[in-house]
């Protein structure tokens, strides 16, 4: 049999800068995966059949309907259809509040699955990470605890009962990116490189002050001024403080909790390096696989015998 | 006489995106003032005397060296002429430390003043607010208190006996302005209009709780995201977030402290609105016209007789 007449559906990660597919064949068989530039903040509505097309074509047949399950920020509104958000506390996945997408080509039928939303004690959202918390409770269904998603938005969910309770975003990873790349502190922070004591001094120092971290921000221009400091250090400390801050804040989230990091690895491991300072392990799992596993128990639940 | 004739002096400030000159006659009498966009920050070191030469070309005479003094960023590494910063403490304004820029026309002396640094108890710099505090000096000599300077980097600066003691710079003004126009906050945030009472929920939620500000950042994008909240509410709870947080970082700067502010009228009346919540009474200085005071005050001291 050609990889054609193999697939069986697929699974789509499409966030705002990126776009991901997996093929899959018969009994979770994985026959492609394909990635694209084209995230959904680049789409029109218009746009995104055809770009979803170019990517999966060669493995669609006339006169058969492809199932094709999306997760991400195309389910939201001004993506391709918008998939309601389901408010917490509930399961990370919600197959029966899936959505349709419009499509104009027989051969696909896709579907998009919602986000979660909370709006006490503060209005949250998420879209795409519930899918990876899913595939992580697929392997650890009696987690229960708190998962730490560092990233652009860094997330703290807490898991009970293979349900998601609260949780809450931070917006560290876009401010460490735009204070590196866009600020004063441009010249003083190397765009690689680290230094163990200077995210260590930065972590403890916003741990215990976290009110002084934007003073602390422009002494790293100053201190660049004023002599030479290692601009990996500085790199390593602003990390640090950024982290630093977001730690003081979710101490209800950590302490006395069963933790774990779901994350790239390297910022999976500076995280388990933070929490580590405050006597806390938190093992990493690579959070690259979990979306894939998260849409295959969606494909799983929607296609399950009814009872 | 012309205006060319009368030209004594010229005063210049020249920052890292504007560049203003007031041409000066005798007995601190103003000719001419004039401005461009042309900031240091765009200029190769030989780009600086054309650019100056063309705004004031007009008032120089042949066979005539008229003396220019400059403030602020020109002076930095990579402006023009570097002048060293002053550590503190200092008085504001040292014209023995002044520097020479070397020209190529005959009929300009420049010389430009130094910034003031500090090593402890944090290391911080400023280039061009010295000039502003000299400026203020010299109508309120009798000054002992902090002076507050918000912009783009706020400064807290105590002042006591015509002298800097210390200082404290934060990223303040650098990061609404990241936040509101680049970040995720881009559609949550209007980018005028305001509500005062989201302002003061801000400022006070800050100042209680400041490591939570990175989380109440992302909750402004999700509340946008669940209900349609006022953007120019949101721009008014995003300014009050970050001024509390500077607010809680700075207090043994104004508990108990006599508080003056120097800043653009409308930035520095949310600053005395943000400090009256404390129970704070700061008067609020137009900044403006300080600049040129102090470049007068540096102009007086260079060319009164020597005792």
């Amino acid at each position: 049999m050609s990889l054609r007449e193999k697939t069986e559906w697929i699974a789509v990660d499409w966030g705002l800068t990126h776009l991901r597919v997996w093929v899959m064949g018969a009994g979770e068989n994985l026959l492609a995966e394909r990635s694209a530039d084209q995230g959904m903040g680049g789409l029109t509505p218009e746009g995104f059949e055809p770009t979803l097309l170019a990517l999966i074509e060669d493995f669609l047949t006339d006169g058969k309907t492809t199932p094709v399950i999306c997760s991400g920020m195309v389910g939201s509104l001004g993506g391709w259809a918008e998939a309601p958000f389901q408010p917490v506390p509930c399961a990370p996945q919600s197959t029966a509040s899936i959505v349709s997408a419009a499509t104009r080509d027989p051969r696909i039928a896709v579907s998009i699955l919602p986000g979660l939303s909370q709006t006490a004690p503060a209005p949250d959202v998420m879209r795409g990470e519930e899918t990876q918390i899913a595939g992580f409770l697929q392997s650890n269904p009696k987690f229960d605890g708190v998962l730490v998603m560092p990233g652009t938005h860094s997330r703290w969910v807490h898991i009970s009962a293979e349900e998601v309770v609260s949780f809450q975003t931070f917006l560290t990873g876009e401010l460490y990116a735009l204070i590196a790349r866009q600020s004063v502190l441009l010249n003083a922070v190397a765009i690689d490189g680290w230094d163990d004591a200077a995210f260590e001094d930065g972590v403890s120092e916003a741990i215990s002050r976290p009110e002084s971290v934007a003073a602390k921000l422009f002494s790293l221009h100053a201190a660049a001024q004023l002599s030479t400091p290692a601009p990996e250090a500085a790199r390593a400390r602003l990390s640090g403080l950024l982290i630093g801050m977001e730690l003081a804040a979710t101490r209800p989230y950590w302490l006395g909790q069963n933790l774990t990091i779901l994350g790239a690895p390297k910022i999976g491991a500076i995280y388990a390096r933070a929490l580590s300072l405050q006597g806390l392990q938190a093992p990493v799992f690579d959070a690259a696989p979990l979306t894939r596993e998260g849409l295959m128990a969606a494909y799983d639940s929607l296609t399950a015998p009814a009872d």
